[in-house]
């Protein structure tokens, strides 16, 4: 879904909150009470939800929070805005912007949307820096390792806590300081809020830390969990299914090795837009169908959706529906390597890169999944401090073509030629292993689906019960952050009345403890 | 104390803790089983620290941390290491560096020394970056505002938690994978340990945050605060002391102001090496006497020590007993003036900076209380993020020389003209208020001395009661840390016990916490 042109940037004029906000005494916001206390709600409104308007906002960053370096400025960080809803003292739900323009995970995150209304959020989405628009360098921020060098998690929670600082300077009418913030985001962001809420606490009461990957680190997660785990969502549908395609990598093998009427005969099958001539081709043709399952498995969702690209509902089950039918194949026949390839390339055509129809060719050089997201920071971000090996396979305990271990000097040498960037591949670990810390942890609902490549790399168990650890029975990477569903797994709608009553329960601490305390709150506002 | 060539640096190889090691399996490892299981003492043992012996090593690290600036190399931290009294499982004990040299802190935190021996703990102390030997860009580190760009709290702790995750390699007989590490730290120190706790939570088991003034910022603590705390304790050895400080301004104001001959007669009064022959020399003079009475505030202990410089006992209660002694001194008569300045140059003389005697002369150019410390970098760091405005007077709350109130702008203009730096005051509040927040806190104990100038800037109420804050009766800034000793008020025995409660509670939480978990532990330490 191409979004950043769609929306209709509004400015609501809420007139009554304004008229409500001048009214509030000074001691009433020294004392802290919620003028409108928060009420507890026992179930998210199920009806669909509002449409998506906000306000486009920027603020001013530093390019580097922890130095000095006088030679360093500041930038304009994007965020949208949307207090519709909004009454001092109730909640702020805060999206940790991930990899990608904004717009994408405001039009993503829609049980945001359909939990504020309720109680009476103001919804906020912030941009990651050298993401969209948020570019330190504008135009330069790509160019080398010296401008990249900014592009870390820790600048980025650093841009989110500098903004909920000043944030009813910035947002008068929210009277921010004496509104919980919860945290909120999935995949990288999800990691953002845990982190979040792990590192800055005074300003994030709570995180919904969604298909968090916060354990994807050498050492700590298998490079091959990820893979094992696509190949089970693939089981899942269909064992046949995976098992067919554990066999399609040596097919494909078989009729390359041909010559070239193989290779012309795997590109007709595949229908690629360029014939392959060489075995590096075929490569590509590989690892091209295996970032296809990947993202399949991904965004295995119960219903047509268009979160990466157009998929129908159980992407999953839909590509393995021909795969599966070519019964009990041998490794030996060559009509059986046909029949087999075929169904693998119809099953990616018709419910993958071709499922909105058009699409008249395989174009490799082209990976239909990054079209909404705009993740070209990534790349560098994965070689600085987010290295999280994640591509390993067997061919065992997965279904996928075979690689090698992690090796992390040639990955070193290929982020050195390609970004001028060494990677500090543990430092992560270092910096935010606290938000799975048994004792400190406080406020953070990690969820995962058992169907989601990524769960593997996430929090399997609670460190304590203040961070319940939950898996969602057949649900694909992030799935309780869209909108809540009739067609959701029974499981998804389980966890999400969890972490409804986490996030009321974090609000109602918030009010609770900053009534309760005998410290003068404003501590920690006063200096805003 | 000049302390730093005293030491025998010794090399203790306990054999008996190698072959120990050695045969732990990784079953217990995985378990987590303490191999000495930590048993809760319940008094620390009072009698003298053992010998402050230790080896002094260093460590490579990052000058940016939270950059991937590939033209910031890494450079050498020291720490110093004492393993006389561990075994693998037991605490370690970490003193997190503040300004000046390690040495100072090891050999003034002696109740580290008095601890270790009874609960078999390791003793670490890591100096902060650009103090002492640690300097990241060698003798150039104080250069310019490119060099001095990396000095600040969050790049120090940050040195913290790479030291501790690599500490097994460093130390591989510490095993300190299975060991928890209590922070430990005084004043700015003290800061460090408790921000350590809220950031690093998994590295980190418990701080004891003495005399910390985590809260000396500005909007959130009084700029007046401090010099009212002078003074109380002034006031609290002799009411009539303050009272005639309060007088000595305008009575050297109305001596000065008597021409040549009046500035003559106040250098011979005072004694200075130069005579004053200017309105700035007086001036010069008042502030020297103003950081005297805070300095002796500072550390106003209940027996001669040595800690910024050697004093008697009770060091405000001896400045006072001249000053005191000079009755009901009329604000109008020259001839009680010149018996109050007398009595305050007297009490300056022998129980202050000439207290072993052989100072021929008052030297305005020297501050006497800055010889052990060696903190030079302090005047870069409190133009960067630590702003703690604390030297307003205003001679009614206080019995100092009154000034104007804290001036940002002015601030701001000398630290650039000085360093080139420009200060972000509102930062600290902004990255570190999640150690005094109530649902999140843990682990941290902060006690402050009502005697100390510090306190009013320190965390006066607990945020919870998983971090206590306590006032410690008669005590002046981080007598805590000390060696415990006969002589100490009763109060701060009291906290003492308290503290050392707090400690075995942590300690047992860790490896409770770590067994009770069902997570797999060595998440977070299996990446080392």
């Amino acid at each position: 879904m191409q979004t950043q042109n769609k929306y209709i940037y509004l400015v609501i004029v809420v007139c009554h909150i304004i008229l409500y906000c001048t009214s509030i005494t000074e001691q009433s916001v020294l004392r802290f009470e919620a003028p409108h206390p928060f009420e507890p709600q026992s179930a998210i409104n199920l009806s669909p939800p509002p449409p998506v308007v906000f306000v486009t906002k920027t603020f001013t960053s530093q390019i580097d929070h922890f130095s000095f370096n006088p030679y360093l400025g500041s930038f304009r960080v994007r965020y949208l805005i949307n207090d519709t809803y909004y009454q001092p003292g109730s909640p702020i739900l805060f999206y940790t912007g991930n990899e990608g323009r904004i717009e994408a995970f405001a039009n993503n995150t829609l049980i945001m949307w359909q939990m504020a209304p309720v109680i009476n959020a103001a919804l906020v989405f912030v941009e990651h820096r050298y993401y969209g628009n948020s570019m330190p360098f504008g135009d330069h921020s790509m160019d080398n390792a010296s401008t990249l060098a900014y592009l870390t998690a820790e600048q980025a929670l650093a841009d989110f806590a500098y903004f909920l600082t000043n944030l009813k300077y910035l947002e008068p009418r929210l009277v921010a300081k004496r509104s919980p913030v919860i945290a909120i985001g999935g995949s990288y962001g999800g990691m953002l809020s845990a982190w979040m809420r792990q590192k800055y606490p005074h300003l994030v009461q709570g995180a919904l830390a969604s298909s968090a990957p916060v354990l994807q680190f050498i050492n700590v997660t298998s490079c091959y969990a990820f893979s094992a785990a696509v190949s089970n969502a693939f089981t899942k549908a269909s064992p046949n299914c995976s098992a067919n395609i554990r066999k399609s990598w040596s097919a494909i093998d078989r009729t390359a090795a041909s010559g070239q009427s193989g290779l012309l005969k795997l590109s007709k099958i595949f229908a690629t837009c360029s014939p392959l001539t060489s075995k590096s081709d075929v490569n590509g043709l590989k690892a091209w169908i295996v970032s296809a399952y990947v993202t399949a498995a991904m965004v295995n969702y119960p219903y047509p959706a268009s979160f990466l690209l157009p998929l129908p509902a159980w992407p999953v089950a839909s590509i393995c529906r021909p795969i599966s039918s070519v019964a009990s194949v041998s490794d030996e026949s060559n009509n059986d390597d046909i029949s087999l390839l075929s169904a693998v390339s119809a099953g990616l055509n018709r419910y993958y890169y071709n499922y909105t129809g058009g699409v008249a060719c395989l174009n490799l050089t082209v990976d239909p999944s990054s079209a909404t997201l705009d993740d070209r920071g990534w790349g560098a971000q994965s070689c600085n401090e987010m290295v999280m090996p994640d591509s390993c396979a067997n061919g065992i305990t997965d279904m996928l073509q075979p690689t090698g271990d992690f090796d992390l000097e040639a990955y070193t040498a290929s982020c050195l030629s390609q970004f001028g960037i060494r990677p500090r591949p543990n430092w992560v670990m270092t910096q935010f292993a606290g938000a799975v810390d048994p004792i400190a942890c406080s406020n953070i609902f990690y969820a995962n689906g058992d169907l989601d490549p990524w769960a593997p790399g996430g929090v399997k168990t609670s460190p304590n019960p203040s961070c319940p650890a939950e898996l969602m029975k057949n649900a694909a990477h992030h799935l309780d952050l869209r909108a809540a569903d009739a067609r959701d797994p029974p499981d998804v709608a389980r966890i999400r009345k969890l972490q409804w009553q986490a996030v009321q329960r974090w609000c109602k601490d918030f009010h609770q403890g900053v009534a309760n305390a005998n410290i003068d709150h404003a501590v920690w506002n006063r200096h805003l």
